[in-house]
């Protein structure tokens, strides 16, 4: 179940003025069932985005990099089901085909589409019953429509990902609205398996594309589920230019930095949601590695302690069985690692230090701390001034069971 | 339950002469359970090994690397239920006790004995129970007493793992046995938890020490069941010199490389045992990448299916959702790889070619072989000549179940 997510009222989430959002049933994998979302933007809105670095990124993944691009994109279009990945040239075709499709209906050019998918993978897509699909969602397209798109995006997902935000930018007030989806196969390499951020705040290009990026760096780059990289990760950020306030063109600016704190939040909060609905997650564990010589090996210490089936079946079971994260840590790939100087905390309690269990430590510490739903565990490495922090989840029997019956 | 290993018959394990072998329930974890053991050798014997690489060491793993590599060995002790690793300075003590108390019986110096643990990381070591326990192995030493000494070593094993083989050197038989434990925490890095093999051979310290790096980098660097690396890996290869031919000191001789063949077998199939009884596993799999630019990278490839949960998780569920394997190779970390240039095979299926499914590829096929206990993953990368092969278990609910309830 997922872990601390409060529920979702569609009230809580605000519209972005040029952005609207349609969805409908297109059939794709199952009946009575909403599978494909349309984002139709204004003129003028500016859209910039990550991708998966896996080396078989799915079609869609290649024809929205190229689209975005070269061109000024008047939509996005998402399917569920059918992830369109390991799918060759007739995917390739199945992507331009659905991007064809939406143009003639908006009456654009079909590189002015972004095509998104998600779901199984090395499946040909169902581009007819997407398609046909295509005009209910367009009929569909309104503003106040965030609630729905956040649920039409989701495949494992228990719950639906969602959150909105104001800030005050130099007296205007700006809106940021953002939905994501993704439970398995979560070890993001650029961007989560998809995340649509909009803004109302007017930025240039050139800074919309350094947010995205910081963004991603400080959220969906910092999640790991399964330690399995989507082969169609994306996070695409739209900023519409709609509020009433004098484009950001100088990273120098206060307002650069108030604009790229705020999206990296609702990120941030998208990100964890990601991990707190991890397939079979009943735990959410934060890892903080402090006092590495560099953000790299902070960052690798954190995944091997992340990835650790071991470590995370501790957690399931709530079982202090603390060495396993000593072991984690020795194998992180670090060569001149100490070991005596490290030092591992559980939350607040001193666990290990000096390369054994610390004088001070008892069991029913580490006991009480491990029947919590949250978890900091902190590693100290005392080399240096870097840290990373990593958001992850237990391994439980649901992830198997999960993960073995997908599909079938 | 363990995957085609056949039932171990004591008749089976042939002795070696100058190895000597004895056990004892020394009560370290368990009562009524075989949990120590003494390995006794004649003057002349030989030794040389490899050991973990995780910074987080075992103490007796640098107490053995210190022993090892200044004096004459003498003795090999190995404790089970308690690794004495994360234990700092008095797992070095402790450590360091037991080497005493074992010379003191045998007499001979601290320094000439090897001590090995394996068990729980990170709890004191229960030193007075086995050093209580020492006299009753001694006492029980004697040379056809492998079956008993494959027993006393394991811990989540199922099954003892253990193999003899006699070959033929210039007319002289020469025989080698060989005993291994390990099922979880196993993704060895120069060896497997603990696994020791003895020849009667006579052969040179400089190229025992090639035998033993050779035989390692071939059988147990070439296992994962879960990508936990220990704290505690360590492989000892014994050569008494007692069988009757003239020393092997060219490692360009017939006799070296006969030698080596042999040995590397033994410990081949002692680490397909490994797998084979991987915690939770129902099936075996060889991960086989051919055609690769250098080896690296075909390991790469290889790890990166062998440690996917969803791949894993496929398997165990017998569901050909092959996409997870290309989506693996896809985020192994080869930069310039072209997914369109891969072939994938499962056993003789070909079921991905040109970045998508195989024209020729059905379902059926893959039914077929997923629903076998050993299969073959085969990805031909056709970008050079060089190949690597891995061998591991698939990922089930009895993994999650086992690592959930040990210790508690």
């Amino acid at each position: 179940m997922p872990i601390n997510i409060p529920l979702l009222l569609p009230e809580q989430l605000l519209p972005i003025a040029g952005v609207s959002l349609g969805t409908a049933e297109a059939g794709i994998k199952k009946p009575d069932h909403k599978d494909l979302l349309v984002i139709d933007l204004d003129d003028g809105a500016k859209v910039a985005g990550v991708f998966t670095q896996n080396r078989f990124c799915a079609a869609p993944v290649i024809v929205a990099k190229q689209h975005l691009a070269e061109n000024s994109i008047r939509a996005l279009v998402v399917n569920t089901g059918n992830a369109n990945a390991g799918t060759g040239n007739s995917g390739l075709e199945h992507a331009h085909t659905t991007c064809t499709a939406l143009a003639e209906i908006l009456g654009c050019n079909a590189q002015q589409i972004l095509p998104f998918s998600t779901g199984v993978i090395m499946e040909p897509l169902p581009v007819k019953a997407i398609v046909n699909g295509l005009p209910a969602a367009v009929a569909n397209l309104k503003q106040n429509n965030w609630f729905d798109a956040a649920h039409a995006i989701l495949t494992t997902d228990i719950v639906p990902k969602a959150v909105s935000k104001q800030i005050q930018l130099n007296g205007q007030t700006i809106t940021i609205s953002g939905i994501a989806k993704g439970s398995g196969m979560i070890r993001p390499n650029m961007a989560t398996m998809l995340g649509f951020i909009a803004t109302d705040a007017a930025i240039s290009q050139t800074l919309l594309q350094e947010v995205v990026h910081y963004a991603a760096n400080h959220s969906f780059n910092r999640i790991t589920v399964d330690g399995d990289t989507s082969t169609n990760d994306a996070f695409m950020l739209i900023a519409t230019g709609r509020a009433n306030h004098a484009e950001i063109c100088e990273k120098k600016s206060a307002e650069f930095t108030q604009l790229q704190e705020a999206i990296t939040t609702v990120a941030g909060t998208l990100a964890q949601m990601i991990v707190r609905d991890g397939e079979g997650a009943t735990k959410f564990i934060t890892i903080q590695v402090d006092a590495g010589k560099n953000p790299d090996e902070c960052h690798k210490v954190a995944y091997a302690i992340a990835h650790s089936p071991l470590v995370k079946t501790a957690f399931f079971a709530s079982d202090p069985n603390l060495g396993r994260i000593l072991a984690a840590i020795g194998y992180a790939g670090i060569d001149d690692l100490n070991v005596n100087d490290i030092q591992l905390y559980l939350d607040d309690v001193l666990v290990a230090e000096n390369g054994g269990r610390a004088p001070g430590y008892i069991e029913e510490d580490g006991q009480r701390i491990m029947n919590q739903p949250e978890i900091t565990v902190r590693v100290v490495l005392n080399r240096g001034s870097a840290a990373a922090t990593v958001w992850t989840c237990d391994f439980s029997y649901d992830y198997v069971r999960i993960n073995a019956e997908y599909r079938s």
